[in-house]
C-alpha cells in the first residue's frame, strides 16, 4: 500500500481487531482482558516498521499475522511489566493497566495468552502459506522476544534497579529489553519480503539505531514530560530506582546522541533500493517525539 | 530406541539438561530460575508419550526439541499456576515452588521465558530440518497450550472456583486445562513421525482418553493421598474451592470411570500397526498411579 503513518496505523488496528477470538462463552474473561490491552491503542510502531520494511524490499502479500504477532508480544510484555510485583504501574496508554481492571491472576493469564497466540497465529499462517521464510520470520521474533532477547533485558533491568551499573550494562539492558523487538520488526519485514542478505542486514541495522533512539527519548520523556502528555506516570524510572541514559548524560546530551543515531539510521537506508521515505520519516520523528 | 519407561525418562531428562542456556553472565538469575523448575524432575509423561507415539508410527529421527518444548510449556504453566495470586502453592514435586525460591517477579519471567523458549527451540529446529511436519507439530502445541487450550482451561478453572458448576463445565475445564497438552503430546508424535491420518487420529484419541484418566486420578489423589507421597500439598482443591470429579462422583466411581476410559485407550491403540506396548502400559499405569 501507499499512505502516510496514520493510514498504516489504521491498517494495523484493523488487523488487530480481527486477531483475537470474540469475547463470548466460557472463556469471555480471558479474551476480554487480552483485547483490553491489545486494542488500547499505542503507536503500533513495531508492526508499522515491519510492514514498511516488507514493502521496501518489494513485498506485496498480506503479512497481517506477523504484524499482529509482534504487537501481541509487545503488549504481553507491558501487561506483565506493569504487575505489582514488577513495575507496579496503574496507568498505561492513558487507561488503567490490565491488572487494575481484571485482577492480577487474569492479567498474568492474558499476558501468557497473548505470547502464546502470537506463535499460534504465525504458525497457522506459515503452514497454509507454505513458505519457509514465514517460519524464519516467526523464529526471528521468538529470538528477539525470548530469553536471549526481551526477557533477558527484563531480568537484567530488574536486578539492576537501585544499583550503580556501568554504561555498558545500561546498553545491554536497552539492546535486549526494547532494542531486540524493534530490530526484529524491521528484520522480519525484510525476511518476509524475501529481501537480499544486504537488505536484511541494512534494515536490521536501521532497527538497531532507531530502537536506541526510541529508548533514549523514552528515558528523557519520563523525566521531562507530564502524565497527561505521556499517557502514563512520569518519573517512574526515578521511583523504581532505574538506571537510564539520564544516569549518564544530560537531557541535552541525550538529544545529541539521538540525533547522531538518527543520521546513522538514515544513512543505512540508502542501501535499500525500494521506497524508504516513511522509514526515514519515522527515524526523524522518533528523535523529536513528545509522547 | 527400545527401552522401558525409566530409560525414556532418562533420555528426556538428558535432553532437558541441554535445552537451556547455562546459568552464567548477566542473565544468570533468569536461567537459574528456568532450570530450577524444568530440571525439578516430574514424570515427564508428555515428552515420553510424544516419543512413544512418534516411534509407534515409525519415526526414527531425533525429535528432542519437541520433547523439550512440551515439557517447557507444562513447566511454565506450573510456575504461573503456583503464584500467590493464582493457586498460591508453596510446594511442587517435593521442592519449594519457583516464586518461593526466586521471588514472584523472577518466577513470572521464568515462566514467560519457558513459554517463549519452547517456540524458539522448535522453530530453530524446523528451519534447519526443513520439514513442514515440524512446523505443523509446533502449531499443534501452540493450539493446545493457547487461548483455545490450556490457558482457556486455566481461566475457566479460576472463574469457577467456589461456584456450583455443571459436570459439563468440569469436563470443559479438564479437556482444556490438562487434556489439551496430553492429547497434543501423542498427536505431535504422530505428526512428526509422518503418521497416516488414521494413525494421527487414533493417537490423538488415545491421548484424549488417558488425559482424562490422568485428571480423574489427580483429583482422587489430592483427596486421599499425603503430601509426602504426592510431593505437593494434598487437599489443595478443597482449600481453593475447586470443582473436581469428586464434586460429582465418589472415589470408587472415579476409579471405575478411569478403568472404562483405559479400556477405550487400549482399544484405540489397536489401530496402530507399530509397537504400542509401552503406550498401553502407560494407560494402565496411569489409572493405578499413587503419585
Amino acid at each position: 500500500m501507499k499512505g502516510d503513518m496514520k493510514s498504516y496505523q489504521t491498517l494495523v488496528n484493523t488487523y488487530l481487531k480481527e486477531a483475537l477470538p470474540k469475547s463470548t462463552g466460557d472463556f469471555k474473561l480471558l479474551y476480554e482482558a487480552m483485547r483490553y490491552s491489545l486494542e488500547a491503542g499505542g503507536k503500533r510502531i513495531r508492526p508499522i516498521l515491519m510492514q514498511l520494511a516488507y514493502e521496501a524490499v518489494g513485498g506485496t502479500e498480506d503479512i497481517a499475522r506477523y504484524l499482529c504477532a509482534i504487537e501481541m508480544i509487545h503488549t504481553y510484555s507491558l501487561i506483565h511489566d506493569d504487575l505489582p510485583v514488577m513495575d507496579n504501574d496503574d496507568l498505561r496508554r492513558g487507561r488503567p493497566t490490565n491488572h487494575i481492571v481484571f485482577g492480577e491472576a487474569t492479567a498474568i493469564l492474558a499476558g501468557d495468552g497473548l505470547l502464546n497466540e502470537a506463535f499460534e497465529y504465525m504458525l497457522e499462517d506459515a503452514i497454509s502459506h507454505g513458505g519457509m521464510e514465514r517460519v524464519r520470520a516467526a523464529y526471528v521474533l521468538s529470538k528477539a522476544s525470548g530469553t536471549k532477547g526481551m526477557i533477558a533485558g527484563q531480568i537484567l533491568d530488574m536486578t539492576s534497579e537501585g544499583k550503580n551499573i556501568s554504561f555498558e550494562t545500561l546498553e545491554t539492558i536497552q539492546r535486549h529489553k526494547t532494542g531486540a523487538l524493534i530490530t526484529a520488526a524491521t528484520k522480519m519485514g525484510a525476511v518476509l519480503g524475501l529481501g537480499s542478505k544486504s537488505e536484511i542486514d541494512a534494515l536490521e541495522a536501521y532497527g538497531h539505531y532507531i530502537g536506541k533512539v526510541f529508548q533514549i527519548i523514552d528515558d528523557v520523556l519520563d523525566e521531562v514530560s507530564t502524565d497527561t502528555v505521556l499517557g502514563k506516570p512520569v518519573k517512574s524510572d526515578q521511583k523504581n530506582h532505574k538506571n537510564t541514559y539520564l544516569s549518564f548524560y544530560s537531557v541535552e546530551e541525550c538529544y545529541q546522541i539521538a540525533d547522531r543515531l538518527t543520521v546513522k539510521a538514515l544513512d543505512v537506508l540508502k542501501r535499500i533500493n525500494g521506497d524508504t521515505e516513511l522509514l526515514a520519516d519515522i527515524a526523524v520523528t522518533l528523535a523529536k517525539r513528545t509522547n
